[in-house]
Formats: structure tokens, C-alpha cells, sequence
């Protein structure tokens, strides 16, 4: 039954052959993977303008564009470097595999549990921009806008899990809509104020000023506006994706996006200078602007409809881009290795779930509210990147390969840059939930040295040389110790009995009393039936099985040669409804995972079927 | 671990021959048996105004007088017929054995289903009012009365865990204490006003009426009123408590708690005419008289905390009767039989459990409001009530034993008095909640005959008669069909090996490539390592391990003698560490349990021990 709604859900299941899919040239690899930097836009220049008008009031515009400016020009920085990235890494230069190769474990581990952070927070974070969006058009919805997120959340993940690849060109048309409406809204705001002298009324009020800009105050903003630059380094992880040449497709990929990223948050900024759109919890700035341009028509809701399906589609490119980092972490045995199966669909759905449980939580945790997530966000990314340059660096610095000391500084000033950007984000968020971030990351590079230490452990003691060989004498003795575990005399023990006397000569009946009378009456039954085997009772005053069961073991265990096995048969009822099994006890489960603990114990189990 | 913190919480595992405790008397057998009975008393009268003040104003305290006289009135019946259920059954009377005995299975189970709902409520009620108690003594924990209620739940139920029977004689003391300042404060309030000619205001103002007395709303206030009869058959289930002559003692404890229940109860109803208490959620009728009669001192809160307390050991007494109905019904079959086994602690652990979590439930949902609760209570009751009446009415009828005719006149009369009732409470109560009881009794009743059908035809399958004989030819042949499932070449599958050699000749090993390259590495070290025994390798498409190994069990299958299992095994990692676990996939146990499924196959496994 489970596996029907599965297969209604997300579909047959692939065959391992089938996971080449089509590559994609620049014009579907640019809406595709530059959707999470392309959306951000939708959130980061209301961040900075949030920061910055509860303290400066109407100054607040002016340093707006002065910080959307700065994180630009990072931003044009960041393209340099990744180029440098993409064709260093023509399988895709992921931060985890640039700092684990050129700096270390630690650094690679530290990028890995960074993205990983950020992976999830860009699905929590476009999420509720996503569902913001929603409700700015229908302001009727905001009191729902946790149960909107969460379907939302809800219909990518099982789309990631059904494996999206097939329709992923799709997914490009509305990033080129929303790309298209965005050109159509700066132009128009730009032409309707500077040609024809349009200067409507604020929506909203703006709040007087209660102090004036600072230093502290600016910084936080810019690092606000850093939002804007996650989603960047999707396109040199996303290389293999890319149609021959694919390096060269990439890096025009990168610096398409890079000008669109430009364009679009630097145009947007501009017009929220000139049309005083305010941060409020209802509707989005974007929202504000559009309404004032274009008036509540058909355009507003266009412009509301496509941010909702792109920053949904900004959080797909987390749902391609954790799954796949997990599974590298999961070859390498720092995460389970279950992230690295794929599953029936071929996407890696553990990865998938998790990431889809993880950010189901921030959205309930921070009530779907983009204000409160953003703080935590771009630490991560920011880390990230900062390892990848460094590692950048000091791969040029050792290759020594001709023009390496251009291309290590470009990517030492990036390292730099970006380094600076992470403390600046740190102190300027900190109290606002970037702490956070800085004990996480630790936390969760130590238990990925924790799980690398056991499987390493696990190896070690498996480990399987020549010269210990099966131990070839012991195949044909037949007197191997088997115990039959006996609780009641009926067809299924007979079942038992015949598969134990067709493995050994050496069997034995054992019974727990619980119950004397319960015990008086089968050993009346089993003198009448007389099985043809010993039959060993003893008694357990604490109602207890296993115990007894256990000496008994050990008793036997000393008998029997050293090394050899005692084989324990339990009789289990396999039963076909589920909800049957609420009435049989599960003693033989509790038996079996305690039994499995005695290293010269091995269980067998015979099956015996109930019907209906 | 978790052991460590059972024993912590709920003690020692102790012995089933520790089961013999010590037996009441007379003076311990009151308070013990009597404390639901007598504690109903603290929420009856005050839901009788409830349903009167709201419709007839000042009038209500009138009526209220003459309901709690009907209800005294069915309280003596109840004690004559109970009477004669205690000479009957000497091992305890309870509704579903006597119902059962004398009506059949269905009647039995429909008893027995409605007392299992009554025992959660008297727990789910008697826990709220008690919560009431203490909230109307200190007001500002009125808004965490939910935590309290669950918290004291809590306590309830780690207390009959550890089972409580050993400290059972100190929860007299305080029942005691409780019907000793009932008395007090039901003489000194009667005193006060008649001698003294004591008048205080009202507390809180009275409700305008807004209608006139009606029948059918008096019918309703009495139907309210019959809660306070919950609790009267206990004495009659706990005889095999009380020391011999156990069957007078009950009797004489019966009387002694009739007497109680008719004293406070109406004391309690005529203090409440004078005195105008009135229902309102912050404070309790009780909580208002004691403070008008003794003031907010000493006296007051006294009866506040002892009302809470025998509140608490009310519920107390269900934790004693509920799991005690499910362990009998469990040896039936009609429940799963888990419920009929002891715990570490020799209580009823299963039903005890389930008690617990049902009226937390019931708590949550109607967030501690126990005139919310009540109009679902009292009617399982008296279903109870009126099933084991008409049994033993029928019972004296068949049996036509001296004066069988006046026995079956008051269990006659009893009988339809208590059906009436029922009558009146579904009717009166049928919209604010006992709708429910009515459709869940008949649900209870249905799954309870479907799990004694699935008993049944489990014990029809597995029956074994002596003519069904083991198979001994196959005890020497040495040849059974095991195949060994390999994953990686190493210790574990070594010693899987070992023991699969050590049971027979004809052992192949079998893997499932999922992976050409992998399978290919495997090869090589095969040849390499040469095991002795032949591999089988087949190619999965779908990454799927389970479907070749079935089809390749049922090619081996086919190819042995009919009838003979076929053996496969397993290794099986054992992981010091829980955590542990979520680090290795889990594909065995999934494998195993569809294994189970095959009539011919029994599932080796072969733990191996990972250290650390």
C-alpha cells in the first residue's frame, strides 16, 4: 500500500542507465542555474532598506544605493574569480572540493557544513520571499502564509524526488519572464519619472529618523544586501550540466548572470530611491514599486506571480545543489552514507528529505518571516567562499603554471574581499542570529570527523586478508549447537524443528517458564508428541526470557569448540495486514537485536505464515 | 541507557511471586475503594447548577436540591443491587465478566468497551478538577492549568508504573482528611447561617434567568448530576482486595460509601442554596462556600489541596481498574494480548500506558475544562450499570435459587432505573458530546470481535496434531540450500561463511550488482581470495537488491526436494553505539522482512560486532 502512494507520488522507478539526461547550452543553462542569485534580488534590496529607514528615515534611500553599489562591485569581483574557479574544476569546483583538495580536511568540511547551512536556509528563505510575494498580491492570505510556505515546500520537494530533471527546461521560462518584467518595470518606473514628472505618493509612511548613519549602520546594511550574491558559485558547480564546450558555455553563463544580478538590483534600488517604497510586513518593496508604476493591473500581478515561481525555483537549485554536496560528503564518509543511494528515482532522496524536513523547520520556527531568516543567512555562503578562494590561491601559488601570479590575485583579492564580507556579516549580525551560525558550523564539522572515525573503525576491523581463510574444517562435522527457542508446541515450532534437524544433528528445545502452569501443560504436550529432541526448561522469575536464554548460550558456548557459532531458531509469525502485528507481541524482535550482541550467537529465523 | 533510565524512574524489576500484597480491612477498604465515588461529589452538584443558573437564575438552587436528591435516590438502588452482584461473584463482579457470564459476547464486550471510555474520562475528568482546585486556590496558575493537569498525569502514571499497591494504605489518609472537612465545613456552613443567621453576599453575581424550569432541562441537570455515581462499582471489582470475610467487607464498605457520597453530596448541594455559589471558570463551587464559610484561611485552603488530592486518587483508581479490564480481556482475546502481560514491576505496564496517553489526549483537546469533559462522562456508566443489572437479573431468573424472585425485583428494578438513565443522558447530553461515546462504543465493539477473530483463526492455523510428524529423513542430509548474500568481501562474510559451512555442504554465495565497477573489483578479489564455494552475481537495474534474490531463492526452490526451506544469510553489523545506526543503511532489516514472506525460506543472521 505505502509503495502504491509512492509510486502515484513520485513516480516508477528509473533504471540506473537512465540518469544521463540532455545538457543544457547558455540559453536554457542561464534561467537554470542563475535562478537563486537572479531571485535574490527580490529580498536583498529590501534588507538593506529595512536596516537602514528605522534609524535614518528618508536618508535611507540615498545609502540604500550606495550599499546596493558596494555589493555589486563584490559581485564583479566574485564573477573574476569563479571564472578562474570554472576552469580550474572542469567537473564542477564546488567550495567543498576546492578547500578540501588545496586546504585540508578541515577547511573542506568547514565549506561542506557551510553550504550545507545555506542550502538550507535559501529553500527557508525563498520560500517565504516566495510566499511574501503571494500575499503582497492577495493580502488576504498573509494569516495563512506558514501553511502557503509549507505547500510550496511541499510540491518541490516531491517534484526534486520524482526526479525534475525531465522538465527542467521548463523551469526556464518563467526566470525569463520574471528577468523581462523586471526590465519592463525599471525602464517604464525610470521613463514615467524622469520624462513625464511622475512622482506618486509613498504607500506607505516613512518612518522619521531617530539617528543619524554610522559606519556600524552602513556595513550592516551592505552586509544585508549580501544576500543578493548567494547562488553565485551554482554555475561552476553546475559545469557537467553544461553542453560541450562546457567550460567555455559556463563562464558565459557566469558573467550573463553577473550582468542581469547587476542590472536588475542596481535598477530596482534606483527606483526604490525615487518611489519611496518602505519595507512593511505586507506587502514586499517590490510589490510597492509596481503598484506605483504600473497601478494594480495586469503587469503588478505578473510581476507578483513570476517573483513567487522563481525565488520557488531558487530554492529547486538548493534541492539539486545539497543533495549532490551530500552525496560527495557521503563517498568520502563524513555524512551517512545512505546520502550517497540514489533512490527509486535516481535523485539522491535522502538528501532531499533532509533538506526538506530541515527547512520545514525554520519556516515554523521563524513563522515563514524572510526578516527574521535573512540574519542567518549569507554567513554561510560567504565562508564558503572565502575557503574557495583561499584554496584557489594557494593552488596557483603551487602550480607555478605561466600568468599563475595574475590568477593568484585575483583570487587572493577575492579571498580577501570575501573574508572581510564574512566579518562584517558576523559582528554586524551576530546578535540577530548569526551566532547561531558560528556554533552550528563547528558543531557539525566535528560530527562529520565523528562518522569519518567510525567508518574508518568499521574498515579497520572488517578488513579481510588472504591468510585468513573459511575455516573449511568444520563443513561437514553436522553437530553444530542449535537451540530452538519453544514457547507454545504448535505448527510453527514444527516448522523450526524440521529447518534446525535439516542443519544439524545437535539440537535442542529451550523453553522459559514464566508460568508454572503454563510449563506443566507443555510438558505434558511435548511427552505426548514427543518431538524426538531434548527439551531444556528453566525458570525465570522476573517474567524475563532472555536471560535465561543468554546463560544458556554461554553454557552451551563453553561446551562447543572454541570459535564456533550456536545457531538460536525463533519462530516468527509474519502476518499480512499491518495493523495485525499490534497483536502479537514483539518479544522475538527484542530477543534477536539482544542475542545479536554475543559474538558466537547466530539467529535463524523461520517464518511461518498466517493467512488473511 | 534507556534501562537505566526506566529503573530510575519506575524501580527495580521485581519478582511475579511478589505479586501476594497485603489485603484491606474495612477502615483502609473505605477511602481506597471509595475515593472516585466520593471525589465525583466536588464536580457533580457544581455541573447541576451549570446547566440550571444559565436558563432559570436564582430559581436554580431550588431544583438543584431536589436533582441531587433524584440522584441520592438512584444511589441507593445502585448500593441494594450492588449488594447482591458482591454475593455473586466473590472474585470481583466487574460489568464485563458479569455481562458476559449471563448475556453473552456482545453485551460482555459492550461493557467492557463502555467502561474502558469511562476509565479514561474518570481520569481525563478527575485530573481537570482537580486542577480546578488548585487554580481556584491560587488564580494565577488558572493559565497554566493544561501543564499542571498533564504534569500530575505524569506523576499518576510513573506511580502505578512503579506500582503503587505498596504505598496504597497512605492514600487513604488523605480521602480521609477530604471527608472530614466536607463534614466540617458542611456543619459549620449549616450552623453558621441557621444559628448564627450568617448571610454573606453572593461571590459572584447570579444569572439573570432567561427561561423557566422545563422538564426536559431538569431532566438534563439530573443527568448531570449522575456523574457523581461513577466510581459506585469499584467495591465490587476490588473484592478479591479485602481480607477475609472479603465479601462482607465490601458489603459493609459499600454501605460506608453510599453513606459518605449521600452526606456530602447533599450537604455540599444545600450549602450551595444558601450560601448562592455559583459556577464560573476561575473558581470552583466548593472553593466559593469554603471561603464564605471560613474565609481565605487555614480551613480554605485545606479543603482545596485535599479536594485536589482526592481528585488525583480518584483518577488513581481507574490506573487500578482499567488495566485490570484489559488483562482480562486480553486473556479473552478481545484485546491485543500485550495488555494481559506484567511489567518489569508486575503492574499492567501495556494498559497502564495506554490509560495514560488517552486522557492526556482527552486533556489536551478539551485544554483542561471539565464542563467540556463531562457531558461525555457518566453515560459508559451507566451502560455498564444497566448491562450488568439485566445480567444478573437473568442470572437469578436461570438459576431459581431461594428467593431468587426478590433478588431479581431489585436487580430488575436496578436494571431499568440505570437504562432510563442512560436514556436521559444520551438524550440530554447527546449534542454537547455523548454523541461520541455512542459512536465509538460500537467502533470499540467491532475491532474487539475482529482482533478475537484474527486470535482465533491464528490459533485454527497453527494447531498442531500428533499424527503431524517432524521430518526426520531430512535430519542427516547435509545438503540443504543456504546462500549466502554478499555485499563486500571481508571479516563479516567471513564468519557468515564459517557458520553457514559449519550447517551444511551446499552453500553459494550471491550478490546483486547495482554497480558494474564495483561488481568488477568484487570479481577479482574473489578469484583472488577463493572462498571455496560458487558466486552468483546478478545485474539489478533498479538498484533493487531483494527482487533477484527472490527470483534466484524460487530457481533454487524449485530445483530441491518439496518442502524444504531454503536458508538464507545474513550479516548483520552490531554497533556498540545507538547513534550509530543512522550511519549504516538499513537495507538487511528491509530485506529480512520481506523474506519473511516466502513460505520456504528461514533468514540466517550472522551478527558481527563492530567495536567502539
Amino acid at each position: 500500500m505505502f509503495s502504491k502512494i509512492r509510486e502515484l507520488l513520485i513516480g516508477k522507478t528509473l533504471k540506473t542507465e537512465e540518469l544521463e539526461g540532455e545538457k543544457l547550452n547558455i540559453f536554457w543553462g542561464l534561467p537554470i542555474l542563475s535562478s537563486d542569485a537572479v531571485s535574490s534580488v527580490a529580498y536583498a534590496g529590501e534588507e538593506i532598506l529595512y536596516v537602514l529607514i528605522g534609524v535614518i528615515g528618508l536618508m535611507a534611500y540615498k545609502y540604500m544605493f550606495y550599499a546596493a553599489l558596494c555589493v555589486v562591485l563584490l559581485l564583479v569581483l566574485l564573477v573574476f574569480s569563479y571564472r578562474q574557479t570554472i576552469d580550474s574544476y572542469p567537473c564542477g569546483g564546488g567550495s567543498y572540493i576546492v578547500a578540501k583538495d588545496n586546504l585540508g580536511t578541515i577547511p573542506g568540511l568547514t565549506a561542506g557544513a557551510s553550504l550545507t547551512i545555506d542550502y538550507i536556509l535559501t529553500v527557508a528563505v525563498s520560500i517565504s520571499a516566495g510566499t511574501a510575494a503571494i500575499t503582497s498580491a492577495m493580502p488576504s492570505l498573509y494569516q495563512h502564509k506558514v501553511a502557503i510556505a509549507l505547500a510550496m515546500l511541499l510540491l518541490i520537494t516531491i517534484g526534486n524526488l520524482r526526479g525534475v530533471r525531465e522538465s527542467s527546461k521548463l523551469f526556464g521560462v518563467p526566470t525569463y519572464i520574471f528577468i523581462l518584467s523586471c526590465v519592463v518595470l525599471i525602464v517604464t518606473g525610470i521613463l514615467r519619472h524622469y520624462i513625464f514628472g511622475y512622482s506618486p505618493e509613498a504607500l506607505y509612511a516613512i518612518p522619521k529618523a531617530t539617528g543619524d548613519i554610522t559606519l556600524f549602520l552602513f556595513l550592516r546594511a551592505f552586509a544585508s544586501g549580501c544576500t543578493a550574491l548567494t547562488g553565485v558559485e551554482a554555475v561552476s558547480n553546475g559545469i557537467p550540466n553544461f553542453k560541450k564546450p562546457s567550460q567555455k558555455n559556463a563562464k558565459a553563463v557566469l558573467a550573463l548572470l553577473a550582468f542581469l544580478v547587476f542590472f536588475i538590483f542596481v535598477g530596482l534600488s534606483f527606483l526604490s530611491t525615487i518611489y519611496h517604497a518602505v519595507p512593511v510586513p505586507h506587502m514586499t518593496v517590490i510589490a510597492q514599486i509596481s503598484q506605483q508604476v504600473f497601478g494594480k493591473g495586469i503587469m503588478f500581478y505578473v510581476i507578483q506571480v513570476t517573483t513567487a515561481i522563481i525565488l520557488v525555483l531558487a530554492a529547486n537549485t538548493a534541492y539539486a545543489g545539497l543533495p549532490l554536496l551530500l552525496s560527495l560528503m557521503g563517498q568520502d564518509g563524513y555524512v551517512p552514507r545512505q546520502f550517497s543511494q540514489r533512490g527509486k528515482r535516481l535523485s539522491f532522496s535522502n538528501g532531499i528529505i533532509l533538506l526538506a524536513v530541515a527547512a520545514a523547520i525554520l519556516i515554523v520556527v521563524f513563522k515563514g518571516d524572510t526578516h527574521s531568516l535573512l540574519p542567518l543567512y549569507a554567513v554561510g555562503v560567504f565562508i564558503s567562499f572565502t575557503l574557495s578562494q583561499v584554496g584557489m590561491f594557494l593552488k596557483w601559488k603551487r602550480s607555478r603554471t605561466p600568468g599563475w601570479k595574475h590568477k593568484a590575485f585575483i583570487n587572493g583579492l577575492g579571498a580577501i574581499v570575501t573574508f572581510i564580507t564574512v566579518i562584517l556579516i558576523g559582528i554586524t549580525k551576530f546578535f540577530h542570529g548569526a551566532w547561531l551560525v558560528f556554533i552550528i558550523i563547528p558543531l557539525l564539522v566535528y560530527f562529520m570527523m565523528k562518522i569519518k572515525n567510525h567508518y574508518n573503525k568499521v574498515v579497520e576491523q572488517i578488513r579481510l586478508s588472504n591468510d585468513q581463510r573459511p575455516n573449511v574444517g568444520m563443513k561437514t562435522n553436522n553437530e553444530q549447537h542449535v537451540i530452538i527457542l519453544l514457547g507454545t508446541l504448535n505448527k510453527s515450532f514444527l516448522k523450526s524443528l524440521n529447518c534446525a534437524n535439516s542443519l544439524s544433528k545437535n539440537v535442542v528445545a529451550f523453553h522459559v517458564s514464566t508460568d508454572v502452569e503454563t510449563t506443566q501443560k507443555l510438558k505434558r504436550k511435548w511427552k505426548e508428541y514427543d518431538p524426538g529432541i531434548p527439551l531444556i526448561i528453566e525458570h525465570s522469575a522476573y517474567r524475563d526470557v532472555l536471560g535465561p536464554l543468554i546463560d544458556f548460550i554461554e553454557s552451551e558456548d563453553r561446551a562447543s569448540k572454541h570459535g564456533e557459532t550456536v545457531t538460536v531458531v525463533l519462530s516468527q509469525f509474519v502476518i499480512t495486514k499491518w495493523w495485525h502485528n499490534i497483536l502479537h507481541n514483539q518479544t522475538g524482535y527484542f530477543i534477536k537485536s539482544m542475542l545479536y550482541k554475543n559474538r558466537n550467537v547466530a539467529v535463524l529465523t523461520v517464518p511461518y505464515i498466517i493467512k488473511e
